[in-house]
């Protein structure tokens, strides 16, 4: 189905199926029937962020066409995937982090960041692309980072109501005594599939799974494994009370951690081994990172996946090449 | 000009003609006329920064020859224009940041600083070569951000003067209701000329860009450009007060920005768009990074301008390579 | 010596073996004698630092032999020596930075993060290989970073006792008058090697240089005269009171400094000077990250150590390449 005869369709349909397939690369799936099925997924999570994936794309594909990408590139919708999730995650985390709701400047802001997350994205790939390393998802976190830290210097972000910080604190109080909820942590790990595009929830969540299933079961299932370890890794490296974790929020570094490992590589026992590692290790950066973001009153995006990942590929090429994939696509 | 004979003159004019193409580099100009013209705009601008432009460059040529970098780079003022920039940074901005008068252990600090980012940009551009990019003002910022926290360390700063908060304090109140001056920004896109070397003069800017303009009318523009794109995009990333924008401190990113892509790339009308859009995004990541070098008191010298352009030029390399200057002199 | 013929000696020789050597190649010593001599002294300077070596050695070559790392990488310790610093900087620094004693689950986290430093050391040596340089013991700084941010995430720390703070107060108010003590700086040249493994104790940094300089003398040379400029550098760059002076805190990374150098590169005067310039210049940095790094409370580890080497290294093979030993052992 990735060699689907689709060049000789016209224009708009091109378009579509390079936003569709975008949507799917997020999770390294190449098939513009799940990326429909996961736009769905996200409409109903949340419909600005459906949109705003749908938007970003657009402005994408007309960058990546301004620079003279290559148009299998373009039509793969690997330009695409970080302004997917510039288009998802901006809707979504800006009235949690600057307690306003969206409005037209952050719809622009949105756009400009998409066209910017696509200069990183060639640039990135060039510099990576010397060592035959993909740059993952580094383009949106770096142009999502930036934005979020320029719409702040804009002023743009109202104080934090009252009660939301007093009820934080009054569970942080509580926290030393809070006993883990396993169901909740099990929830946990079905929300952080949406949490990958930063929208929590199960509808949503299940569909993009779905989608996945249908392209390649083995790559969904290395990313569900991927997420259910972070998620319960979390556990470990983070503090009571624990509704990040059962909001999925601990899950998404490592749902992508054991995808980009599962993809790219021959998929044997000992690359699903590393895959697990691989999601450890990106739960691991998460908890250190966290603090240092939160400081500069930043979501972490999916830096540490990003960085894990670059890591973890690098050590497996340099110690087994003969492991990587040739052209990866799935790993059936 | 660019080819002037100068192999043959004896040593003391070799050294005279680096330092003075090393200050024209700077805005990628390689002449020794325009750097004379430039060095007296910066004499008469700010004393010291000129001074300062002229002792690092002479401790610079000293280490590169140390270092056995080869005859032309030397002559040809490339180990010497991070350098400038350290001599006339640190003193323009010492008095700001340390509420304190130059004194001789800052110059000692600005010798070592001058020596130690030669060695920053011979490693950097041994790094970056592989990819055939260069590392820009990267070894200045490095350098420079590395002494001014040692100097830091060391007890230099003195408490800020209780007056200017005070009068920061009253600004910001009003900062709300302020409407922008036009005329203001306008003189700021000027000023913002000699805001690259950290020297806030009108006469300064104008010889600078009197200096450039006699090699390169091409690069003049295309960098003041720059300088007026980032000015304006300041307006929208910055809040009031705008005394920063009015002072040019938010448009020297976007004037080397500007120039940079002018420089290493074919002047063609795509080119200049990406040379626009080069500028933008320096302004943004200026607006994203300065929170952060704050949050450490520092300012972020041209680490925007550097960021920004690696990544936009490694990214059109990728696209085009056939964009890319052969051997980069001046459009002309 | 470092052609030993050991590859025939059965299995747990072979690992002792790779371990002792692991811990002298932090000094860049291949020789599992020196390695010996140095483990004696991390036992008797810090009982719970020699058992952590010995533990995250044997990890690292559990790892490494998973990801299938040529055999004579992991026989030279090289795998190792990365590891070697997580198992003894992570004993001696938890109880000081977490103001908590050890515990089990530390342990565990030591031994994860030795796992984790081999993932890193494969990753960068890969990404760094291109440019022939090394990583040096950046994968150590890197994953015991991130497991003192995830230590510190999972609420492991405890409050600073009151005590410790109401001195440091006090020190600091004397500090302004305070008289360097030039017998305590010698003496913390000499701690100075010690505390490369984190360890501060005269007999400790003895017997490793007893070690190293049984296998290179002149590496031991250039390395004591690195710690030694680093110390007195750091009088410069910090200000009183001296007392991380004296306990040898400022030393060792320019004691790394020095000997990296001496390493890389034929040992000529012109190379001693360099390795010189890279004791102060690690020093510099030292000083200037510290005051990051405490802000997200943690130690400076051997960063500058690493980044001014790479820098360095970067810019002298850029000069100079026939000045690189084509197979570096040891200078003699």
């Amino acid at each position: 189905l990735a060699k689907y005869p689709w060049v000789s369709l016209v224009g708009p349909l091109k378009v579509i199926e390079s936003v569709l397939r975008g949507i799917a690369q997020v999770m390294f799936v190449n098939n513009p029937l799940s990326g429909l099925i996961m736009l769905l997924g996200l409409l109903i999570g949340n419909l600005s962020a459906g949109v705003g994936a749908v938007a970003a794309s657009l402005v994408a594909i007309l960058v990546a066409k301004v620079l003279n990408f290559p148009d299998e590139v373009i039509s793969a919708g690997l330009t695409n995937f970080s302004p997917v999730l510039v288009g998802t995650v901006i809707p979504a985390l800006y009235p949690v982090f600057f307690h306003a709701p969206l409005s037209v400047p952050v719809w622009l802001y949105l756009l400009a960041t998409s066209a910017f997350s696509v200069v990183v994205f060639a640039g990135l790939g060039n510099l990576l692309g010397l060592h035959k390393i993909p740059a993952y998802t580094l383009p949106f976190n770096v142009a999502t980072s930036i934005t979020f830290l320029c719409m702040r210097a804009a002023g743009y972000a109202l104080p934090a109501p009252e009660a939301a910080t007093a009820s934080n604190d009054t569970s942080l109080l509580q926290g030393d005594e809070e006993e883990v909820e396993w169901d909740r942590v099990l929830m946990g790990t079905l929300l952080s599939v949406g949490q990958v595009w930063a929208v929590e929830s199960v509808p949503c969540s299940v569909l993009i799974l779905v989608g996945a299933f249908l392209c390649s079961p083995i790559l969904t299932l290395a990313c569900f494994l991927g997420g259910a370890i972070g998620t319960f890794t979390s556990l470990v490296v983070s503090s009571a009370p624990y509704s990040a974790v059962y909001s999925g929020v601990w899950g998404y570094n490592g749902f992508l951690a054991g995808g980009a490992i599962a993809f790219f590589m021959i998929p044997t026992g000992r690359n699903l081994f590393l895959a697990s590692v691989n999601a450890v290790f990106a739960t691991f950066i998460m908890a250190a990172l966290l603090p240092v973001f939160v400081a500069n009153q930043l979501p972490v995006f999916t830096f540490p996946f990003c960085l894990g990942s670059v890591l973890m590929l690098a050590a497996t090429i340099a110690a087994a090449p003969e492991n990587l994939v040739a052209s990866p696509s799935t790993p059936e």
